[in-house]
């Protein structure tokens, strides 16, 4: 099942895991002191709205805005000087992007990122300020993947996956290890599922910490590739999902993120655009969080009452804030 | 220079303190699991933009979204069982209105609040939402001091007014507490002042905290009162502001502030409605955080250049985020 295997994962084999709560733990030992220990937020209003007690894992305060950067620091941590030196790659919708420029200034590395030419200005500038490369494609007609790999090959980049790495999913599932530290046992866990990574982290650790937790998924409802995959029992390709919550407009699971999510997965939900907007809005008034649109997806479950039974302890990962007011006007205007 | 003193001011007096760090650290412990402990945010980009390590307390996350449930709910943590019963009454149509009767319905008591016919309905909605009773003013024909002065008295309730009281000002002074106790020493702190509640009880715990610690004020250019009192020795009152910080559109200082505030200030600095919006602007973008415009005043002297010379380490207190997405809107669109 798992082509390629690093870290953890044997070859050859469909049942070890691709990462460990080891891994998640090694993660956060390497960004301690180098990402935010990002708040956990509570709301009485909101707990009183949705007749749980809600715990927010705000990532949106996460260093580039999103919890990109876990994922991305811990993979360029383990390069070697050499490696560093020569630089490395990604193709990103935005998050990532800024996350890997982030990280290779960090670590005296240069970062070279392959973005859609339509993504949010706000992402172009924010990726750019922090010393990254950018060379733009045409998400509808380029193959990003294609094109990166060329850069790494010609330059000799390493080519950093903004998902399906098991480095990056030890970093993203240090969010759920931080959570659940501070606030013990959860019931349920609501995760946005882009590409999976932070979905496959989360899980692993939670999963490891609390036995018996409801890892659920939440998927915008243009972009259900992993609900798709899970209900097939493989992974499946949806259209180009055209959607607010960019974020997460993936059309197929990431091949590692999908062996883990497909083992610890208890179900994904789907959210409308104006489900996304609704909470969105009520992050900003109730909660005083800015949030992008995918970012609030798991909340926008929540709200829209799709977890059913709702338990009483819950915890949900508002996983970005990387929106300019232009564009936040646009959508909630 | 203090008349009326309650708490640990002596009649006659002028040099007892109106409240001292004892009384702040004794609102501390009646707010413990009441109040939330907010979050001090930091941001790399911020420090690098202004050549300081930034440390923000954000009062935007406490109850009802900014500071003033501290101070309100201390108050009425100090009145009888009999008081309680009989009900609280307060003259607002912002902020203090909605802490207090959030405090009132904490404690198993009533709030009456006294507020213009003409308030904004989201206003009147958050304040009806918390479970007080409003009656409303003609703001063109009533006087809404008599009005409460007159229910206070027909009906036995308590009047707790906005900042003009020890222990509405020890209460706001555990934002300093908390802020410090987390920070260690700061070389100063920036605070909002509208009536100076805010500012005395945060002037009273830093100082004692941190001997030699710079207190900066910060009013809006139309509404300085304070650095226009601190300069002429005495209260003075100011044309009624018209500015967008409506929070801090405070003709006169308390009574009781002003004399703290006179003998613990530095300085006050103030800032412009552009200088305001654009310190708006950034804690979205960048801090993630909704702030409405006095909640960004003493962040937006920071980025404006208007504390120099500039120490190292500085404490920003962000006091509170009710602004609807309507309103942000219309003031940054």
């Amino acid at each position: 099942m798992t082509q390629n295997p690093i870290g953890s994962t044997g070859p050859g084999s469909t049942d070890v895991p691709v990462v460990t709560l080891d891994d998640v733990r090694d993660a956060a030992r390497r960004l301690a002191g180098v990402a935010h220990r990002t708040p956990v937020l509570r709301s009485r209003t909101l707990d009183a709205l949705v007749g749980a007690e809600v715990h927010l894992k705000c990532e949106t305060f996460q260093r580039g805005g999103a919890f990109k950067f876990r994922g991305a620091y811990n993979a360029l941590s383990r390069l070697t000087p050499q490696e560093l030196a020569r630089g490395v790659v990604a193709h990103s919708s935005g998050n990532h992007a800024q996350a890997l420029a982030l990280a290779a200034r960090e670590l005296g590395s240069h970062a070279v990122i392959v973005m859609p030419e339509d993504s949010p200005k706000s992402k172009k500038d924010a990726t750019a300020g922090y010393g990254a490369e950018i060379i733009y494609y045409d998400r509808y007609t380029e193959d990003r993947t294609a094109l990166s790999r060329r850069l790494a090959e010609e330059r000799g980049l390493a080519l950093i996956p903004p998902f399906d790495h098991p480095h990056v999913i030890a970093g993203q599932g240090t969010t759920a290890l931080e959570l659940i530290e501070e606030t013990g046992p959860l019931d349920a866990l609501l995760v946005p599922v882009g590409g999976g990574g932070l979905m496959a982290g989360a899980a692993t650790a939670a999963t490891a910490l609390v036995p018996g937790i409801r890892m659920i998924g939440v998927e915008p409802e243009a972009g259900d590739d992993t609900r798709r995959s899970l209900a097939a029992g493989h992974r499946v390709t949806v259209p180009v999902p055209r959607t607010i919550a960019d974020g997460q407009a993936v059309e197929t699971p990431g091949e590692l993120t999908f062996a883990v999510n497909r083992r610890l997965l208890d179900s994904v939900v789907l959210v409308s655009d104006d489900e996304i907007r609704a909470a969105m809005k009520l992050a900003f008034e109730r909660l005083k969080i800015v949030t992008e649109p995918s970012g609030a997806s798991a909340l926008a479950a929540l709200l829209a009452g799709r977890i059913d039974p709702l338990p009483p302890r819950v915890g949900v990962i508002i996983s970005g804030g990387n929106v300019g007011v232009e564009r936040f006007l646009e959508l909630l205007g």
